[in-house]
């Protein structure tokens, strides 16, 4: 069977971060805090008002949802600058669908989301691994991009798994660079720190521009799958001619307008993550570790000598946290205060801190 | 922006049957019978049991839905040899990802389910349009098989728009030329006419057959958006690298075990659905026109010397029928026997039968 296999994949294991059954889960930047009650009911409600259509194929434009984002995202966007698939994932690779594809290059700069590399590799789109500064900055990227003239330009901002925003002017920079689609990936917008732009404000005059979002983090929705993008009209048509019809079930629909109506819930904890995020960055770097600034919902820290070995310590004592990103860095994720607290007693019996 | 598409897709338009506000639409196949009271309270409340734990991402692997699917297959099947994803169409992008791509060909028997070279196309795949008999049988299948050495070859079964089902001998043969996989998409498995065994039962000792499924059709959940299949256990290993993880949602999971679950009400459907066809075959030969033995929820009739003046002529009367298959064929769906009605006393008055 192995045989038949695609020649470039048949390497590939597949991805993903282990799903383990312990207390304390830190390791996919989930949002800790369940729905409420309240939001649970109207979830619920939601779908009992559209499970009487379900022989019927959804809205195929899923023009309602698109409204409900535009709306949410503000900057004056519409319904037909907005688009939605099942997870950013989705929308990523529906992207390299559209503008990559055999003989033609994606580029990011890494370290950076994993799943870029891997959707190109999937759609049959070259990756260039882009480099960084050695803060992980991108001083250079617009440079990278003169050079390799990729057909899609990958920023993540925040970045993951470091953290920190990209500055709105080397955005424009590698815009100005690229001759193709620059995407910003804003997956953990909503947890910047005070006065960090989204590029959402550079839209206007820029077609080739692409922000992706995701209802997964600060929406606590993972389980939803629902990532969407903001950009010029004709980006959305092109990818109406490669997202699979229907891809949008009537009840992913359903459930993430009820997540939007009673956003102020979720939005909430995004508020107190943040809070909780600046805390965790002092305490680690009070303890003589480093730890990159974060406008997401994660840090990364270390520097250890032997990462596996502190990740696995950490795990022995109930706390999965992530063991990516740069040799020698780890990554956790902002939980709930007695999580947080459960992490730190944790890292400090692994390494006498 | 036309010009950053890919270029081999820049001509393509959306696919799309026209979603038209009409009050009987019988141009996509869906199942007539909208859930129960009891079944959409049913979906609600396996909705509101896991909306507590929204915030988590799903079950990457869908264990517990398999196994339901793997229980109502049969065969003796298990959760390790049943895959699922959001509709068929995911299915076969999947299957085509891994084992299609550049460089390697997909082939189809022409007419069939339009869905198929499309997909190929998006996932770089080479299509050969395989031919059919003159009355669209496969007499020739095997031999074209063994000339193009596909890498996927599709045997939809029964077939979309034709509506009959292909023999099993005629699978086995095409299995034994084929140098690849070969998927039998069976999404109308459940209309079959008596007697019409499944190619689940070839697949002992088969490792290179698969066989597609989906709950759009006699589970009447089009809105839910689960396709499905069985295979090899090393087939879905395969498919594991190119899923994008967590694409199946914790919604979507647990909304398709609950009309698992309550399957007896969709599937007492079909069984008035496969009389109410026979009728409506029966009644479309008793007015002279030709109607092909149906294995579906649909019929392909005709012939039409200008089927598309017929179509807008049944369309003007309130029912949405669908313009596809050979030249001078329509297709219609079997509705409910109101909207059978309805379709009968438009298609009497256009055509003056």
């Amino acid at each position: 069977m192995r045989a038949l296999i695609r020649d470039d994949l048949r390497h590939l294991h597949p991805y993903g971060a282990p799903q383990l059954d312990v207390p304390v889960q830190l390791n996919t930047n989930e949002n800790p805090y369940a729905p409420s009650e309240a939001l649970r009911q109207a979830i619920a409600d939601a779908v009992a008002g559209v499970a009487g259509t379900l022989n019927r194929y959804p809205d195929r434009d899923a023009v309602d949802l698109r409204k409900d984002l535009a709306d949410y995202l503000g900057h004056g966007l519409t319904a037909r600058q907005v688009w939605a698939a099942n997870g950013s994932n989705e929308i990523i690779q529906q992207l390299l669908q559209a503008f990559g594809g055999p003989g033609r290059i994606a580029l990011g700069f890494e370290p950076s989301y994993s799943m870029h590399p891997l959707i190109a590799q999937v759609t049959a789109t070259g990756w260039i691994a882009g480099s960084r500064d050695a803060d992980y900055g991108m001083s250079t990227a617009a440079g990278q991009v003169r050079q390799h003239k990729p057909a899609v330009t990958f920023i993540t901002s925040p970045n993951n798994p470091t953290g920190t925003s990209v500055p709105l002017a080397l955005v424009e920079e590698v815009y100005d660079a690229a001759p193709g689609l620059v995407v910003v990936d804003e997956a953990y917008a909503e947890f910047v720190r005070a006065g960090t732009p989204s590029a959402l404000t550079l839209l206007p005059g820029r077609p080739r521009l692409v922000v992706s979002r995701t209802m997964s983090k600060a929406f606590a929705a993972a389980g939803t799958r629902l990532g969407y993008l903001a950009a010029d009209p004709a980006v959305i048509d092109a990818l109406l001619t490669v997202r699979l019809p229907y891809h949008l079930s009537t009840v992913t629909q359903a459930v993430a307008r009820a997540a939007i109506a009673h956003r102020a819930e979720p939005l909430a904890t995004v508020a107190a993550l943040r809070r909780d995020r600046d805390d965790l960055v002092a305490w680690l770097r009070g303890r003589g570790l480093t730890a990159a600034d974060s406008d997401a919902n994660f840090i990364l820290f270390g520097v250890f000598d032997d990462r596996d070995a502190v990740w696995q310590g950490v795990l022995d004592r109930g706390v999965l946290i992530r063991n990516t990103g740069p040799e020698g860095w780890l990554r956790v994720s902002v939980g709930t205060p007695a999580e947080n607290d459960a992490f730190k007693q944790a890292l400090t019996e692994v390494c006498t801190l």
